[in-house]
């Protein structure tokens, strides 16, 4: 049986779960891909350090560029991570004529013309399975199984860390901060969460599947996007009465008037699939004008699950699909550029809204009519009881455009009465 | 741009749909692609027929061998349906230099060896998204994006109008006959529905997953299996009252002496999201080794769904990636067949009893020695109040096996107190 030769740049947790397979289930690898997949060489920093796989003798080396270097290497899975340097290291690798496979969204997010345009010269490919939404196969279900599809819309559920803390405070009705030092302690969510909880990471895949799924080119950086960390609790339970769970939603919708894209915690309708996504997993939800409906749901993270997108990439790109699918995708080029992005003031939205204010006459009349004053329509309308000085006022709009909200919004925040908020967030049915 | 021309046997509900994509989306499948997908002719049995899709002057033929015989077609979908006469359409369009594509599952669970070492023969491909679960990509799921992973289960609701019928049982507490004459009525079940409803259509689509999942090669006549015909609505109420909900499943679970397959009527306890898979949509649900736990939902059947997968293959064989992956998978061979199926009776599973039985002193007790005898341990055990002659018991064991539920079952029949049952189903968490 034929070789094809392996590489692997980085042999962290992902790594080594790539090499755990490769090394341990190559009757598996060599079936699914008609060849032998051969852990040939593994960069790391320190080769001294211990590892979770028994790697051989020779594999090991602390220099990436003899990988790069190494002519017998045919594929090499890129997952040191980080964006700078791995985006040197990917430009060596295609240079030097190895096609790669990458887990690394941010450095695609960043870097995906260049990158892209690279491979094409270079006659090389790169996969990326393992860069969205962990194991669940959503790149090549985007650009392989939908073909005969225009999709509609697009929601995800992306950070399963931010998952994991949205459910928690869901259950157990704790404050975010508590919930995220939990999460902290139990490895869902890492030492420094700020990529996680601001929605940066989400905002970064929500880029790269709306490119697949839209034609688009997005600057991540410019997808409106609030994080969890600015969640109040009390948002959460009030949700929650109301029938809903907060989920952290990226959202790609096409318009008349180009691509809507949106990161941020939003109102789900129990009953939609969307909100019983608990833990750590992600799900993505299509909407398509053949297929109709289809909704995806697996682990987003995870050592194992991500190993499994990573040799399917690997495997692919063996057996020689990869290279046909990216020949003809043309992805990141100024060629699949087809969709504008559209002006994020105008996205169709219903939204929840929250004032504190002072319990005297009058305060609904001025909120309403700073809403009527933009044109939005109110949907319902709650109001508790309370001891304290100033008393929560819900309400829910119904469908209008961002920009509108943000005005009323604005204009609510300088009312006399109103000691806190509005605290605003999407709803989705 | 190159031409790849298509044919199409048949132009029935899904045909049409497939020759709609065809003819008003060129543009899409042709930037799929990499070249136009151009249809070229189409076989059906009355060309003066009306159909739903404005097909140009002479791509209709009534003459199926003028597909077959025209050198400039490359691929033809089969989308005939029935048997006995597709197969020899197939083995014609295969041994005629053509690629096939087909939606036929129970074509495929009949001759599927047959076929496959027909297409290898000749060289050519066989490729069948739209065979199993209508517009989810099950097929490419399985056979390509889990290829690094060994599947361990993998539990579908592959039915459309079974899981209609079903939901609708539940949410409106009709009786069977009752909402199977609706759903004839609304086209969500056929005139005949009988492979549908006594589980022969779930029992096919399990034979062809369990072969791609496992590389088992079943036959799918010797699948135990029990249709949702049989089902009192009794049962239904019973199971809502417990926290479950029922639904037609087809399961295959790999166990150490090989693979375990069956369909039937199924509580699944509300919170698995297989419970809330409602109306004539299909999902699967797999755990493997790799990526731990993935779950597919979306529309089983349909014209537009259905045709979104025929599509989709018609891209992958004109691209290319068929080819790739047929030759790398050699499906239905013998050298893919290394998972024997293992002996029914010894499944493992948890079940839900009901008896009839006189309310008269040692009733259970009899029962309950009936099921000691088999080694069976009661989980937990509900009798209710009835002004009837008889009330009904209902019991829910702890895991035991297929075999000893079937002989403890036929004690408890046999008990005189016993009036009717018992009636048996399989309990999922």
């Amino acid at each position: 049986m034929e070789k094809t030769k392996i590489g692997l740049i980085g042999l962290g947790t992902v790594g080594s779960g790539v090499a755990q397979i490769l090394l341990d289930h190559g009757d598996r690898t060599a079936r699914q891909a008609g060849r032998v997949l051969w852990l040939e060489k593994a960069a790391v920093r320190d080769p001294k350090k211990p590892r979770g796989c028994d790697v051989p003798d020779g594999v090991l080396t602390d220099d990436i560029d003899a990988v790069v270097a190494d002519p017998s290497i045919d594929v090499v899975a890129e997952l040191m991570g980080g964006v700078e340097r791995a985006r040197e290291v990917v430009l060596a690798l295609l240079n030097s004529g190895k096609d790669v496979v990458t887990a690394n969204k941010a450095l695609i997010a960043a870097h995906g013309p260049e990158l892209f345009d690279a491979a094409r010269a270079a006659g090389r490919t790169i996969a990326f399975e393992a860069a969205v939404a962990g194991g669940i196969p959503i790149i090549a279900n985007l650009s392989q199984c939908l073909s005969a599809n225009q999709v509609e819309s697009l929601t995800g559920i992306l950070n399963g860390t931010c998952n994991f803390i949205l459910s928690k405070m869901h259950r157990e009705g704790a404050p975010y901060a508590d919930v995220l030092a939990e999460a902290q302690r139990l490895g869902y969510a890492e030492a420094d969460p700020a990529m996680d909880v601001d929605g940066t990471d989400t905002a970064q895949k929500l880029a790269i599947l709306a490119h697949l799924a839209f034609g688009a080119r997005p600057d991540w950086r410019a997808i409106p996007r609030t994080g969890i960390d600015t969640l109040d609790l009390a948002d959460v339970k009030m949700a929650q009465e109301l029938g809903y769970t907060i989920k952290l939603l990226g959202v790609a919708e096409l318009t008349a008037k180009g691509l809507q894209l949106s990161v941020g915690p939003t109102l789900v309708k129990n009953g939609n699939p969307m909100a019983d996504v608990s833990g750590p997993m992600n799900a993505v939800r299509i909407t398509a004008d053949a297929v109709g409906e289809l909704f995806l749901q697996g682990p987003g993270a995870g050592q194992m699950p991500t190993a499994s997108a990573v040799v399917a990439d690997l495997i692919d790109t063996a057996v020689g699909r990869t290279r046909l699918t990216f020949q003809t995708l043309k992805l990141w080029s100024a060629e699949s550029d087809r969709t504008p992005v559209a002006d994020p003031a105008e996205a169709l939205a219903k939204f929840y809204l929250r004032v504190e204010a002072a319990d005297e006459p009058g305060v609904l009349a001025q909120i309403a009519a700073a809403l009527a004053a933009e044109g939005i329509s109110i949907a319902s309308f709650q109001q508790q009881a309370s001891e304290a000085a100033t008393v929560p006022l819900v309400l829910m709009t119904h469908e209008t455009t961002e920009g509108a909200v943000s005005r009323a919004c604005e204009a609510i925040g300088k009312l006399k009465p109103v000691a806190a908020g509005p605290v605003r967030l999407r709803v989705v049915g």
